[in-house]
């Protein structure tokens, strides 16, 4: 039977940061949850990526300018465009992306590289 | 720039029942935004379907089961399931699907159906 997910509940279920856990799976895309803190790198990736704001605001700066993102807010982050997240404080966030998308996109592989993500 | 999109405001600009608008679009996927209220039809997809409540309780009857989404909470229906969307009181709807996917699924074309769905 499909399995119904909560995303606070899961959200709870772990603590670190830019480490997303897959909650869904569904036409090769997965549905991710992340909570952020800091500076990302900027990065780029060859398909489209889906922010959602569960809680917090969340600063995407592109090449030559930003957007930020409060609770309730989304936006999609075409394929190809450089982009570099930013959360003062904290922020939950919910991601749709390729099942192929790697966190750090075409940047060389760091500690912040996330290759097997928990599914939870 | 890509465009932020607000999902509250996104809602507050309809009013009408099982009438999905695009509000995003993502590698071959679309994200919707419905009000729900009332029974829908059972109906089948060739793909899967994510559906995640952000406002009310979504019961999602099944052929030999159901379940109750609350606000918060999300399933994917996988593709070939059948499924009929009910609605006691209005719902708040996001959905997560196929670019191809049509409302009504594998039944017959009706008043239900809703093919050129608007951009919001």
């Amino acid at each position: 039977m499909p399995k119904v997910v909560n995303l606070e509940s899961k959200f709870t279920s772990f603590s670190d940061y830019w480490n997303p856990r897959i909650i869904g799976k569904l036409n090769g895309q997965h549905v991710k949850i992340a909570r952020l803190k800091g500076e990302f790198v900027m990065h780029t990736h060859e398909e489209d990526e889906l922010f959602m704001v569960i809680n917090g605001r969340l600063k995407i700066e592109l090449q030559e300018d930003s957007i930020t993102l409060s609770e309730g807010e989304m936006v999609v982050i075409p394929a190809g465009t450089p982009h570099k997240p930013i959360a003062k404080e904290e922020v939950k966030v919910l991601l749709f992306e390729s099942a192929s998308t790697v966190n750090t996109g075409d940047q060389p592989e760091s500690d912040l590289t996330k290759l097997d993500l928990e599914e939870i």
